[in-house]
């Protein structure tokens, strides 16, 4: 295929300025021979436009006419041929397997989002009828149902070059509830997203959506351009706790604040109990290796500390633990800032005194070596920041506690998580039941004797959690729930039942469950 | 009854500071003879600590027993006596009739959302099963239900002393919401807010609910130091646009922000269509200056902007609204602060040339009297901030505008509504039905034929739009729907059902509609 670099706005193309950007080979760290024209100002409001035009006409859309145009996208990716699959391995240095999947997660991910439009509960529709003989006064008839909010800038991660970007989980959602989209194109993968771009631009011709319904931008800086244009209505981004604290007071400072969903950083801890390293220690040591350095670990979900009571039993697993990840090989990462940012958090944990270096080599070279730490409770206790922190990459932290006491008082330490784990026998969990609703007051998902790199995107999934692992824990950026977030309610006052959306009509046509005078019904 | 004028903190009273302060008599401006104890910075700290305690005991309850305590509080309020009617009056200058009615809106919403609590659709539940054979990799068990946040400072709003108030909208869906609260007394009727808070106390005692479910403090200035406070996770209020800017803005700076749902500023746009104005236009000056000076336009909901195309029957109506609301008498604001607002708002109207004044005498003394201007369509249609800003009193404007182009111009010119009001017969609504997807686009709330000043609490009723109606489109602050602001879900992965919270256990205990493998059941 012809790679043109251009920028997509408004169902055209568009190259205004001057400053191309290339993409990297990320095994080689060598320039790829294409050129991107990053946007300029003047295209960046173009591209917020052409979604603001096409907002009436495209959440006006049925929602089975916004299912076909899920579907076609979902198709398009899965027709994209070797040449693109070979692009994303270039761009990425993941393996064709990884990406074979991922792009299969991808559309599926399009084709269930297609299902809840069908299915029509993200209407939420309530109705409440008259009640003209109510005393004092009447009651009128009111009807509720969910609308997109408007255009939504989304800002892609690298670690997904396919799930969590150009056509991932926040365009599928956004998409889903009826609001168009300006992307913003991650550097780590222009050509990935160009091909991916222009599936999307082919569904939304052959489903005859409007122009404009998705529009995607290239540059470095044009994210503050688009995300303080006063046509966006809602973020969504996935990537670090910097890059989405930045965007978070960006539009928290806009004339209209705007909301926020940032999925940024999660340690994502895993707590061994007792009977169940006494039980399996060398199994849950062969399987957490393999969690933590999966995909190089670059996973928001990838375990980053292990907690475990002190034992004999404790020690041998850590000693198991240590021998397994000094035995791994380095990674290539996604690219090379990606790998920077490895060596500079495996070297201020290398750094601090409180903190001991179990496993992993001196890490030089352009891969990334695994490396296995331990750390005194009182630092998490005592609450030390470096902690708390997302070292994105094949690296975790043992932390030893003494006691359950310890235990609780170092979860109680612990910022918000996309997830907490616990491996544990029956017995564990009658000993240790009271930390069950600690786990879910810090965490969006709760796993028991299960790893937390494996996300299923699915109705009950919840992607999301408190600060920092998401600037705001009512939503999830993974599932079908996600959606929420870029809807909102409105509700009709005494409307004829001509003029009422389908959602809310006294027959219901669209054959709903909904909320009338208080009871579920269809 | 005795008025202590101390804090409540954690289920005792707290007077640790010297700051004294009073409430005042609306009607005479004069200090009343009780003094309420402002603060200090460790008592806020100390009311959102106990809070913070509360949260997990508080949360952990089942539904039922919180829906318990709510019906106590509404059995509370309805027991209180005259005096405080008497309290209430006094120091909000709201007649006896409004206020027992008002009354009997706060407990009537502290019992529907017991009703929500038991009923239980606020959980959402979903349940996705396990597909142990799914290739290539199995599927676990999911299941998500939702959670209370945290603890949530409220702030109540000074024009509806008890619905909007200490035991208000938003404090009933916090309190449903399983999240303890702080909250903020309005300065305007604290003896009120120590009359509802005794009954909230009481109804805590009663029904046994942890200590510091809830908290009220005193002062001005505590707001910020309370937002700011780590313990807090969320934040209500009702009030000014000034005012919830300044909260949403201390809630996004803070190390971990928060949401902020604030309810803020609306005009309620009202279009008067063709048809009807030639049909009625007599009846409807009649209703809508009712609705205008309604407890003396003290309300959110409000009509501050009525537009109508250029006619002879429009120009009859703009005079008959004039004699009217020339006709209408001076009314007592509920506090010198809001009428010296109100004087401001209105002078900035007289002051500017696109604005001509048609009803309405020299303000003077200390009631408010109604008044009426009209503004040219360009002001709107340009932009002009004047005619965006609510002016809290009973005032309105005029907009004549051309034709239906001009009115949708002036349409689109509109910020984020709370309501948006059609009047219009049958033939208007074939000849204007391409408003209507505009207004559902400005406001929360579209209302046919009707006056937007009575706002149903119901399951299907919006109180929120976009900004700056609130700040956050997404919620509502009246109407069941309000709980949703203060839940985030949580999931569960292959969790015994013994430790599943009972929502999501397997045989459905509480009985719950849920979404189970895509698909709504019992």
């Amino acid at each position: 295929m012809q790679l043109s670099g251009q920028n997509y706005i408004g169902g055209g193309r568009s190259a205004a300025g001057n400053v191309l950007i290339q993409s990297i080979d990320a095994s080689t760290g060598e320039k790829l021979p294409y050129n991107f024209y990053q946007a300029t100002p003047v295209e960046v409001a173009a591209a917020a436009t052409a979604a603001q035009v096409a907002y009436p006409l495209y959440r006006s859309l049925s929602a089975s006419r916004r299912a076909e145009f899920l579907d076609a996208i979902a198709d398009e990716l899965d027709a994209l041929g070797d040449d693109f699959i070979a692009h994303v391995c270039l761009e990425t240095a993941l393996p064709t397997g990884r990406i074979q999947g991922e792009r299969a997660r991808t559309s599926g991910q399009m084709r269930l989002f297609a299902s809840v439009l069908r299915r029509g509960d993200f209407y939420a529709a309530r109705i409440d009828h008259a009640q003209d003989q109510r005393k004092p006064l009447p009651r009128p008839d009111i009807r509720q149902y969910r609308i997109g909010l408007g255009p939504v800038a989304v800002f892609g991660a690298s670690n997904f070059p396919l799930a969590f970007s150009t056509a991932g989980g926040d365009t599928a959602s956004a998409l889903a509830a009826g609001c168009p989209v300006v992307f913003k194109a991650h550097s780590g993968h222009m050509v990935t997203s160009e091909h991916v771009a222009d599936a999307i631009i082919r569904a939304a011709d052959s489903t005859a959506m409007p122009a404009g319904v998705f529009n995607m931008i290239y540059g470095s800086g044009v994210g503050e351009a688009l995300i303080k244009h006063p046509a966006i209505q809602a973020v969504g981004f996935t990537g670090s706790l910097t890059g989405g604290r930045a965007l978070y007071d960006m539009a928290a400072a806009r004339p209209q604040p705007i909301p926020v969903f940032a999925e940024m950083s999660s340690i994502n801890p895993m707590l061994l109990l007792p009977e169940a390293i006494k039980i399996r220690g060398a199994q849950i040591a062969t399987e957490l290796t393999a969690s933590v350095v999966l995909g190089a670990g670059q996973f928001c979900t990838s375990p980053g500390m292990v907690i475990g009571i002190r034992s004999p039993e404790f020690s041998a697993f850590v000693q198991r633990f240590s021998e397994l990840m000094a035995d791994q090989p380095a990674q290539t990462m996604l690219n090379p800032s990606g790998l920077n940012s490895y060596c500079r958090g495996v070297e201020s944990l290398l750094a601090n005194s409180g903190i001991s270096h179990l496993a992993g080599g001196v890490q030089t070279g352009n891969q990334a070596l695994p490396q296995l730490f331990k750390a005194d409770a009182t630092l998490l206790i005592d609450g030390d920041p470096l902690l708390q922190e997302e070292v994105f990459g094949p690296a975790t932290l043992v932390i030893e506690v003494a006691d359950k006491a310890q235990l609780i008082e170092a979860l109680q330490g612990l910022q918000g998580q996309l997830t907490a784990t616990l491996i544990a026998e029956p017995t564990d969990l009658d000993a240790y039941a009271d930390l069950l609703p600690l786990l879910e007051q810090k965490a969006g998902r709760v796993i028991l004797n299960g790893y937390p790199t494996g996300v299923e995107v699915c109705d009950a999934m919840v992607h999301g959690g408190p600060w920092p692992a998401t600037s705001d824990a009512r939503g999830t950026s993974v599932g079908t729930l996600a959606i929420d977030r870029f809807l909102r309610p409105v509700c009709y006052q005494n409307y004829p039942d001509t003029l009422l959306p389908d959602a809310l009509k006294e027959n219901n046509p669209l054959g709903l469950m909904r909320l009338v005078d208080g009871v579920s019904t269809r």
